[in-house]
């Protein structure tokens, strides 16, 4: 989290990866809902449906089904910073608005460098508290985002 | 909430006022730490400290003594959109750096109009449900925020 000064290692979880595709095919996987349901969630999770409007206060929303079949309540958060292929800002606390949602759980940053004919791929779990930041780590964060990046990648090549 | 489409007033509580000083001059009272300070609390409440970071992103934080001389904690919130003269949105939802507090309370927004000589006035408090909204109009919202904006029209003609 050297190049991340805003980042504390005491509540944030942070994946950094050079992956084999450019920013730009990444953005569109992160932000066209057809796009970010191909790959959003770690099979055999699925993500259902997506709502995204692209701006800040504007909702990212996701609805997820299990692998027996239970569909989650859709978790409507909203934008925060949108930097049209380099970083991409949204949060849990707040609904589409800026409404506060009463609890929270995260702040995401997505950051995208290219690197070569590559990508540094580089997301940020930003939490309020250790106990937080624990509780994301006890539910598979590294592994979970990570395997979601797998399939993310393995996606945007096909938009290639 | 006519001209509001947002607000939602279930959830929400809006203070709407046509105030004879200049936008500009309501800006500078709402954002230099030496002027809202000056304002912001009614009387004989009192704001002794107050840091701005004027970004999305960016602190923004008071510090209340009550007449009785207890310091209430400083509450940490942070800035969402700044547009500058015309409209200032904050939250308590996340503080610096966007980073999630776990619990939250309200989204702010504060709107500027210029009338006349004068300024069109509008302050919106969002809340995550109406029992949110309940216990801020209970803790008297409308005659709260409104004293501030008289000791805050008092003020601004002190910079003209």
């Amino acid at each position: 989290m050297r190049d991340h000064p805003e980042i504390d290692p005491e509540t944030d979880l942070m994946l950094e990866r050079v992956v084999d595709v450019a920013p730009e095919l990444i953005w569109r996987a992160w932000t066209e809902p057809e796009h970010l349901t191909q790959w959003f969630t770690p099979k055999p999770w699925e993500t259902i449906a997506c709502e995204i409007d692209l701006r800040p206060g504007g909702v990212f929303s996701t609805t997820m089904r299990s692998p027996e079949g239970e569909v989650l309540p859709a978790d409507r958060g909203c934008y925060l910073e949108v930097v049209e292929q380099r970083k991409l800002v949204f949060t849990d606390a707040l609904g589409p608005g800026y409404r506060p949602k009463g609890e929270s759980f995260m702040t995401a940053i997505i950051l995208l460098e290219p690197e070569g004919a590559g990508t540094r791929y580089v997301a940020i779990a930003m939490h309020a508290d250790p106990a937080a930041r624990g509780k994301h780590e006890e539910m598979g964060f590294i592994e979970g985002w990570g395997t979601a990046l797998d399939q993310l990648v393995e996606h945007a090549k096909t938009l290639a």
